[in-house]
């Protein structure tokens, strides 16, 4: 087995210890005699996996009494309607819009209920976290803390004066510490930080579930779902099971603080190339930059292309850009080492050595 | 490895040679240098598997010129809502009530639009198939081709006359030869004869496209979800491939006319028995019994519960009913083998040899 450095932003990496046991038991978990695929979701042997996947990150993201904890389907987009379709009740909702899927999540939410966009990057291509005003009367405030395209991270969390905070942190959920209280909702696709894709995690705090809209489809109900903890309609088991062992992952790493300090390790060695280079350069404002994509180009679309060839070569994968922006982008989430790093930045070097 | 016979009614047994690819290609499937997991559903990568999968499904299920194929997420109680988004189209849908799921189905449909029930063996425990009357007016009909809960089957198509068919078989896609193009649109939660649970099998007739009413949640919008194919959002990429390699299988054992045959003869070996038996008795009509989910009872609940246990100890394990129906349930989806069933009628005649 030749395994790569993958930079993909998504489904990307996973760490190899969680896939070693996924394997391992993979016919046969502990003395069950069948796949965790093959598991009913009401059996005894599920429902203990379930229980613990949820306890490991109540306790790795240090989620409060007064939330609940759900592992629901459809990813991100699922819950761009969702949220609305939950939250908005008749109201008005704020939503800054600092990236495409920040983007689309606001223009889903116009189908249920008043949209209001409290700061938008959109004509600047995104390109840095916009200032925002927020509405007093809001239902809630909707963001998206790192805009996996653009290579983008909130700096800060906003204060909102009581209006709950909706947070999508699709692309970095527990590659940094945050204050889950500062939170009205935070929700997050597993496939970047987590497991495979297919699954996706709703965290809530308990007294916003019960408002949703009549015409919501039952699997959206977050009331629904967590009533039935989860399992209104059968979860993806096994996808869950996964996400579990990540948690025991980065409990084994001394959890997400410890990984955030990598992380900020890891970004820092690109971002600081990015800074010297001659050839290569950031796309993203500085005060802005994502920790877990960095977006860059040379300027030149046939350099890109050449580099791009050139790093998959070496086992540098996936580094291509997203269509809209061009260039390249790396995405190191946590379960990217920081070896893989090391390796693109030099060969990032050699590649602007030998195309001076 | 001691594997058992897994009797669930869903998550299932997996066919075993698919369990093991999966566990080859764990860490890295092919010269890739990574997981199924971890690769990115836009990638060649991956989309040469998906593009296999769908051909596959349409040659395994001979699927039509005509029909587009989609692989969603949300499982049958997703499209319980996605149905009528897409198809009600401020008219009316006739369903026939044939049991628990088919219920849900037909109050699911009632945010959306008018639902008449055609037909009903509710008020009888469900333990039939009912007598219906369609409506010639209708934006669809909906049936349940198989029910889990009571173990019963649809033993016809019905005629409808030009209305569209919409069948949830969840419990039996791929069990039995089906003509597709007496349907309208097939759904199919994947996890009894596919794959894992999280991955939701759409078939749908491509003059339906392309009604869904505004409020439709863009995950749920068939058009939608049709021209991306099936990556809107990020799909569950994993249990596609799982899929995959179930189709694959289904190939190399000689298709579903193959399956079907020996479908046939383990639903006998276990319905022979029954009405042979002077302990157990099946609770589902003769006529309409299903192949997939054989349900049985001893008339006492103390004995029902220490049979399941007797036969668990023996590594035939969840043969449980639904609380809903008490006693016990098999079932026995494609990739139960034949000495699976054999292995309980013969337990079963032992049981009841020491309980007489």
């Amino acid at each position: 087995m030749d395994r790569v450095y993958n930079f993909a932003p998504g489904p990307s990496m996973l760490p190899l210890p969680v896939l070693e046991k996924v394997q391992k038991d993979l016919l046969c978990y502990g003395s069950t005699g069948m796949s965790v695929m093959e598991m009913s979701h009401r059996s005894r042997m599920y429902l203990d996996i379930f229980e613990k996947t949820v306890a490991d990150l109540r306790e790795v993201m240090g989620i409060p009494e007064g939330y609940k904890v759900m592992f629901l389907q459809g990813g991100a987009t699922a819950m761009f309607s969702a949220v609305p379709l939950n939250l908005m009740d008749g109201g008005k909702a704020d939503y800054v819009d600092s990236g495409n899927f920040a983007h689309n999540a606001l223009v889903e939410a116009q189908k249920y209920g008043e949209v209001v966009v409290a700061g938008s990057s959109r004509e600047d291509g995104y390109s840095y976290i916009p200032d925002y005003t927020l509405s007093p009367d809001a239902k809630y405030v909707h963001i998206t803390t790192n805009n996996t395209i653009y290579g983008t991270r909130w700096d800060h969390i906003p204060e909102t004066n009581g209006v709950p905070l909706v947070a999508d942190m699709s692309s970095n959920i527990l590659s940094e510490v945050y204050d889950v209280s500062k939170f009205g909702v935070i929700y997050a696709g597993a496939q970047k930080n987590v497991a495979p894709a297919g699954v996706v995690i709703l965290v809530i705090r308990e007294d916003l579930l019960g408002h949703e809209l009549p015409i919501t489809p039952k699997v959206m109900s977050f009331k629904k779902m967590a009533d039935a903890d989860s399992m209104l309609n059968t979860p993806n088991c096994f996808g869950i099971y996964v996400a579990g062992l990540t948690f025991q992952w980065i409990k084994a790493q001394g959890g997400v603080a410890a990984l955030e300090k990598v992380n900020i390790e890891k970004a820092k060695l690109l971002y600081d190339f990015l800074d010297e280079s001659r050839l290569f350069k950031g796309t993203a404002r500085a005060k802005d930059r994502s920790r877990m994509n960095v977006t860059f180009v040379t300027g030149d679309a046939e350099k890109d292309a050449a580099f791009v060839k050139a790093a998959a070569a070496q086992g540098l994968v996936n580094l291509k850009g997203h269509r809209i922006v061009g260039g390249m982008r790396a995405s190191i989430y946590n379960a990217m080492p920081i070896e893989g790093v090391q390796a693109l930045v030099a060969f990032m070097k050699d590649f602007e050595a030998r195309n001076k």
